[in-house]
């Protein structure tokens, strides 16, 4: 599984559940971030007297490598600069040839529109244009290719707002302790910690509503991008 | 697996090899079909000289039930009329009691739109009523409930002028043979047979082109209508 | 051609000049309206004392006849009701009937969504039944059937608020005079027609915008439902 | 204002905020709900020995008129049956009456769209029809009109599955207590209570995004059927 | 109020009405136009002979500025080019800055989508990429701020054709004249002065069907991009 | 006739018949591609040892102006490279001054989406951008201009995963032996001959279903993009 996040504190709050889910079931799960969120969205450390943008990155990883582990993931960051995030051809390539490496059965990002961030949808369109410089067109290449992956949005701040209409729950209640220590990493955004657990109490309350399993205490929602194929239904 | 179909032949164009997956695998699959399509789709038995609409229905009915068999599949007729179909209130529960008393954990159906058809949405609609009078609001109702059921619809004849957009095909190649000698059981629409044939060869096309894996030769595409719930991605 | 008319002026107002033209090619046109817009449209009327349904209607009649004439048309009503319009199974019939005496190359209507009107969309919903019951499904059928028409809507009051997206513009420079004419014969709705007179204006505008004719001075907008088929580009 | 409600329920959950502000300013607020939600939404209801409908309905009606009167509101019941509601023309021609003599400025009910409750869209289709019903085509009508009203729709319970897009957030932080006794009043639904507390917190975190006033600590989300008009931005 | 127009002349057919309230009200209007719309639309000044680039804008600049002046608002150029017009990073931060000093309430431009014109989605998307970078992510942000304002984008020329759904009206009835004197300042575009009069009148026809309000004889129509917050409904 | 083609071969599949047609009728038609699809569509070219990527462009342009050639039509390429396609200012004004030489009465191109190639949808944005620059706002512009030409998509590979909706079918049947000659052209790639020739047969059952005309046995699908100008319906 392949978790492109556009700024370092996305995926955990949007996909620790399903990622959580991956590693637990052997799967390997590698996190990228596009960017730090260093200067949008961390104006808690921005408070500290004589803060600089090094140091606020230094601590962004640190807390997001944190919340990975706690994941059974591996962080990296690719240190793009964000407010605005601009990712150019060469980072695409660096991107997809990533992918090539990793092949991942699943890629995970943020969807293609939101009215509150700028940042979100430029990952989405870098992660599918190197998704599909990898897989080419599906017929033997002049270039290397990985298997084709599924490929799904997370659920972004706002949903209604960002066109975001779920496709499938994931039931995250085995490992929602995982998620909690993976939010607690996230220093400053205590709001957020409480925001984000209560959203997951929500999104098992619709999943009980599709499927009537009192059990599910906890889920996250998810847009597949591009069908999926199974053996039976 | 419950299926319904406006008229009698629609099931096995557009979902046979789900039907025939799911026996395979030991599920039980039964086939409701609200009508014969006996005026609006029975042209070839209209042109014996002599034909009366009580033959035709024993001849769709006949055909019909061939068909179910081959996919190990029960098939039931509600004999409700065609062009225009009409479900009132008393076949909309004939409907529920039957999904409460089966306890289904798919239905498929036909999409809600379809301008070339005038049956089909009629479809959709009573098998959308039926299912939400079965399951209820999913806290313990004053009525008999059943567990809700995944709710998919199959593809129609002509995909993008219905608003179809598919989530999900199913790979259909093990069974074939199966969904072929259904269709051979539909006597006259000789035509439809190489049309959908055809058809299991592009949508597996397409499923390859998402998956990548070569083995898929025939496939059916199926639009989610509500989220559904996984244990993992 | 045959246009359905909710209320016994919509056809004026919106697709006169279409009509004009077609009658002047040496097409027949007949426009039926399923009501008179006695009780919803015809305020002016209200206003006088002593004032009946039985009378507004007869005006509207009269009215509406002498518009279809100045347009080379003919015009019949059904007089269903307004505010609100029902259309029943019979009625329906009716209308199916009239198709397959008629066999119109062209049938137009109201758009299926109208925020402002609750006749207007019954109206669409009772066209494209008819429409669907006369044309069978291209099979040959268990009942007569006439060859299916083009289907297109007219612009509504208020098109961007009523889900029209316009996709042929019809040039009625030639015609005006006749669309002119029409409106004249409604009588108590004096400020429709420099609305409408207005809306040609503007629709000619947008004509020429796609085509770069300067010669078009007037035009109306339509939305075609399903694709039309032609012989080349 | 005037709240149209599918069962007796819904209208705390979902604008209770909205209504006291109104009652709170001055204004008059009537609830109508079109049945008790007896049926599909008091399971815990039907869990006491000998239950009847008609007790149901007894206690259903108390619960409702106890929440309105938090809210400053009145509440009357059309006891049209649930699941399914049906909402016939004599029912239709009652709402559209209480309409005219109420002359609401405000009109709310439940989107139009809900694939997990058959008769939300009812009510829907219901208060529409009888709006437009109410107003006529504002033309002097040929029967009572009343001046048009606003028209909203109040937040589903899976907004992004019912295609609801929020226009508007009203700030519920002065009226909080009042929602919280009305949801007090509603007996059995514990859950419901935490559900739309949470909610409408985080309604108010996405209130804040949109003007970064961080006073609003609780606030509702409702989207406008047809634009309003305003003397200035 | 900032208003942002692709071509220096935009603000005038869409949005005169709007700023001119804004300014009598007391509130401070400013113009802010990408380009002169000197090549693509300024088709009358290139007749002249001998015309140049640099005496259209300055003829382009001259109009403008008096336009503004009718309205009671300041108009500046940043004079990127059109057909096609470019904003880079640097432009977009010019505007950004430009937004964190002047901290409007209500930012106005033209919408995403218009298929008959390149530059207008360019201004729509500078426009909202600097909107986001100028509020951030509504927490304290390491970089400068201003509040976030209201979003709204007024009619383009063909609003059907270019997906834009009014969802406010502006009754500019009491400003028409200041509209009126801004369109007569436009030199060389006669047709479009008559074209934008009959439009105010309709859209004033439109925002009488929502009120019943027949004192409204002009109007302008907006759509929000974002919710508003509103103390009560 | 203008077609613009991502890769070298996309015309054929797409387009091939109603080229024909074009230049059967007497018409002149122009095939640009922006690249060869060198790199992510000529796989089977790529198996052959010591390839390059010159050789491969060799021989698709060979195989295209052979294709083109059995088509009536002239083929030539910009070479802008594949997987991603880059179209640059400088390309777009090639293109655009190339419009303005050639003044097309019709422009096709690739669909606006493609969530399974990365260059369709950039060729779309491209043309668009080109054909906008070309005609300019319809006034006399400060450049050279050319007429608007009619602007359609034609069929992608997916058609319901891309939002294509046909909105017009053209029979293709007299040049079906041209469209076979011109895939016959196409070395490698077999199966999309038996894919493309059988979807002709599919539009043609579509194209019967709205004109009942057993005649048409081929057709191509076709998406108007802006609306078109007829003297009558």
């Amino acid at each position: 599984m392949l978790v492109v996040s556009a700024h370092s504190a996305d995926f955990v709050w949007r996909a620790a559940g399903a990622i959580a889910l991956h590693t637990r079931d052997g799967g390997e799960a590698r996190i990228v971030s596009l960017s730090y969120g260093e200067r949008g969205e961390s104006g808690e450390l921005w408070k500290q007297p004589g803060q600089t943008e090094e140091n606020v990155k230094r601590v962004r990883h640190a807390e997001a490598e944190t919340a990975a582990t706690a994941l059974g993931a591996s962080f990296e960051a690719m240190d793009l600069g964000d407010y605005p995030l601009h990712v150019d051809d060469a980072a695409v390539d660096r991107l997809a040839e990533l992918m090539r490496d990793f092949a991942p059965d699943v890629v995970l990002t943020h969807p293609d529109k939101d009215p509150f961030n700028p940042d979100h949808p430029v990952a989405y369109t870098a992660t599918q244009q190197a998704r599909l410089l990898t897989s080419g067109a599906v017929v033997s290449a002049g270039f290397r290719t990985a298997p084709p992956s599924e490929f799904l949005v997370f659920e972004p701040h706002q949903p209604d707002l960002c066109g975001f209409v779920p496709t499938v729950f994931v039931d995250i209640t085995p490992v929602m302790d995982r998620k909690l220590e993976a939010m607690e990493a996230m220093g400053a955004q205590q709001y957020l910690r409480s925001y984000y657990t209560e959203r997951a109490g929500h999104r098992a309350n619709h999943a009980r509503k599709v499927t009537g399993r009192p059990e599910i205490r906890q889920a996250e929602a998810f847009q597949r991008i591009i069908p999926n194929v199974v053996s039976a239904l």
